[in-house]
């Protein structure tokens, strides 16, 4: 990284984020859906968009939303349009595909738009999340989309395909659901790579959105990383680095390079695991509330301390009387002590429940006799996202060690921005590496496949399919999104 | 390891067993509680029992127990007395200290009991399991050893206390409830730092006891390890090794030699985990509830397999279509539409419902309206089953790789013999070592901690506290221990 404040671009500012662009590469601007322009002149960007570059110079991320689309007929509760839209103002050129990543639990959408139907105002990047579940949502918002693009550009000539709406699908839906996709929307449906996708969404985050990757402490809970200075040639490489993409589960994404990454590993308690079990124990009908309750949370009324166990600390071997010995290792005990009081007849009027805590949000669990109104919901839900989160750095610690990576990247749905899981995931990685490991963060940490995906569509005719593996044109494309080192 | 069939001992075989007793190595069946015999001069073994040698000539595993002690007053309940006792046929002098360990979750007692009130027919190990909860019936039972062992053997002599019963305490509860077992029994109690008796006592069943490790694959479900072979210069040596002790945690143990060991991580998610969130999520009582259960489990009803996300298998990076993608990943959708149905009025005469089972066991666990009568506890329990021994299984592998360990030995209660958690365990050694490393496991696994702060126990007066940290005379004790190799 060259500097902390690189300068700002002398094209474009936008003085609340002060995004910076290195005006000595003409080209940084300028990202390839098709960067292979030399192999194909189009003679009409406009005309034909599948041609066109997606133009990032001067992008930056906005907060508030102007206008929120809705589904016609749907509700609003069937998608969450987030706030955080990447706004490209030199992008004029019309675009002809969206993108969706289509996960075990949620289908991440990203689709560009021009603002105020005027194409030399430029336009943005909108990310829309949908859950699985409600895929056929998901499609009816995409064929919204793609009746606005023909409202907006019209149909594409006979023979001339480029005009019309593409789906650039990824992740495991994009398999499942293909012909679904297909036969609703009538139109062209890419499968790509999911691991390729979460990669190239990676790189372009790091390397062309200013404010977008930060680290997290407490005390300094989001502190941007610049990006880094293609013109400085001291600028550290970003290569190689871990991705952990935390969706329903885990996977844990080696990459030494543009298109040299290999998942290495990968856990199956991830946000799945956290959604599913909260969904059964405390009653949360929805992540915002799960995540909500577990703020409020204190996990050592169910969580086992080495200080529960030792009665203090077990000093030689470094464990603090406050760590967590075992997760949930206090519920067993504190049930069955419920359970008996209430054969006994003590019920819950009995003096020794010194572990008893009650409140509003109580539930029984239970269906034989024991009174087990004994857990609060927000304690449970703080223990459980502590136990996934903090067990997910230790993996990703022990295949960064193992792979001798320093940089570790946590992106996917899971994470939503929620500080207390980016400060049990950061803390982890510190404690674990000794500070030697350094966890980064995402604003878009949900939509690296979909962005990848959506960067990863080439004007048709072109021939991607076969490049892919000969790796030839498509490599020259790829270096150009990942190794501005 | 010399062969898979050493000869039987000349001395002692035991048809049913087969022991083998090395007897080119006088000393083999002789293990220290004070093997420091030269620097005391014991003048009467029997009489001031402290100072005896605990005599493993010609021992071996009895899995029926003959007489089971019962304490007086309180319910067969309150303990689990393991039916594989260690007979020690040539060891006939008095032992006059028990050991216990006492875990977050389980206190675990070793004590040594003669056959027929007779010393020359030799005696056997005992192992017994309390809950930690019940803390207060280990120590009754305890008291009762104690009177037992002052009817045989009367009280010491003024001045000389070696004849009067000693607790040999390890685990966190050694120090937390230190003051209450002192008071209660009057009886001196020594506190053994938990890390080093587990690794005293695993290094003793591995050269000491015949048919106690074994291999774990479901074609050979328990495939007995022969013992090193001290008399053989080319046997290899047992370290170095990792010790993965499962209990309410989980701890990781480097060990490279008899005294050099290093706890290099662990987990908070183990057995307290498991049995904490079965407690509440099925209404099992107690653990063999909980295991009995799993065994009849499909966990794919609720975990999320690489299948549900992408219709098949995820070829290019090698995810089988079966392979758990995400744990407990079916259960928050199942549940939202189970709630969903049940606002629509089409509750569960629904025939939509394709994912739902019914069963007898099933449970209401949601508080607000929705019907969630949608998941079987034995479903829950094999999913935890797995994602908890997979889990720890993972990181076991890493923490082997990182340190070069070839060996990972795994103990403690959370196993239990039983043979699913193995299966998953070592399967899952198998699958990220790429074969190359191998787990064992123990029929006395619970009770390494206990057996090894047995051993610990040293003649009054041989100043092994100062030797401790000095390693001179504790350390030659530790090696012949240990070090048979």
């Amino acid at each position: 990284m060259a500097s902390q404040q690189p300068p700002p671009s002398q094209h474009n500012t936008t003085p609340s984020q002060q995004p910076h662009i290195n005006t000595a590469d003409d080209e940084r601007g300028r990202l390839a859906s098709d960067a292979a322009s030399s192999a194909t002149t189009p003679s009409d960007p406009i005309k034909y968009p599948g041609t066109v570059l997606i133009n990032v110079q001067g992008a930056f991320i906005e907060v508030e939303t102007p206008e929120l689309p809705r589904t016609p007929g749907g509700t609003v509760h069937d998608y969450h349009h987030d706030t955080s839209d990447i706004v490209l103002p030199n992008h004029k050129a019309v675009v002809s595909h969206i993108a969706v990543d289509i996960g075990g639990s949620l289908a991440k959408l990203v689709y560009f738009s021009h603002e105020h139907k005027s194409l030399e105002a430029g336009g943005r990047l909108n990310f829309l999340k949908f859950e699985t579940d409600k895929i056929d949502s998901c499609i009816d918002f995409m064929r919204q989309l793609k009746l606005r693009h023909e409202q907006l550009n019209g149909h594409p000539p006979p023979g001339r395909p480029g005009g019309e709406l593409c789906i650039m699908a990824t992740g495991g839906g994009a398999f499942k659901f293909y012909d679904r996709i297909k036969d609703a929307l009538g139109v062209e449906v890419l499968r790509e790579d999911e691991m390729e996708c979460l990669i190239i969404g990676l790189d372009f985050f790091i390397n062309e959105i200013p404010n977008e990757v930060f680290t997290y402490s407490e005390e300094s809970p989001m502190s941007f990383r610049p990006r880094p200075d293609p013109a400085d040639p001291l600028s550290p490489s970003i290569y190689p680095y871990l991705l952990v993409n935390i969706g329903s589960g885990v996977s844990m994404i080696k990459v030494l390079g543009p298109r040299n990454f290999t998942r290495v590993g990968g856990t199956s308690l991830g946000g799945g695991t956290l959604w599913g079990l909260l969904s059964l124990l405390t009653g949360a009908r929805n992540f915002d509330e799960m995540l909500k309750s577990a703020e409020s949370g204190d996990n050592t009324a169910v969580d086992m301390l080495v200080g529960d166990i030792y009665g203090s600390g077990y000093g030689k071997i470094g464990l603090k009387s406050s760590t967590i010995a075992s997760s949930f290792g206090k519920v067993y005990r504190m049930k069955r002590e419920a359970e008996r009081e209430a054969e006994d007849g003590g019920g819950l009027a009995n003096g020794d429940r010194k572990h008893g805590r009650s409140g509003d949000e109580e539930e029984d669990h239970g269906k034989d006799g024991g009174d087990t109104r004994t857990f609060k919901a927000e304690d449970i839900s703080r223990s459980l996202l502590y136990a996934v989160s903090n067990n997910i750095g230790q993996i990703a610690y022990l295949h960064a060690e193992k792979h001798g990576l320093e940089h570790i990247y946590f992106g996917g749905s899971f994470i939503g921005g929620h500080r207390q899981t980016m400060n049990t995931l950061s803390y982890a990685i510190k404690f674990w590496s000794k500070g030697e490991k350094q966890a980064y963060f995402l604003r878009h940490e949900g939509y690296l496949g979909s962005v990848g995906a959506f960067l990863k569509r080439q004007p048709p005719n072109w021939g991607r399919r076969n490049s892919l593996d000969a790796g030839a044109g498509m490599g020259n494309v790829l270096e150009r999104i990942g190794s501005r080192t």
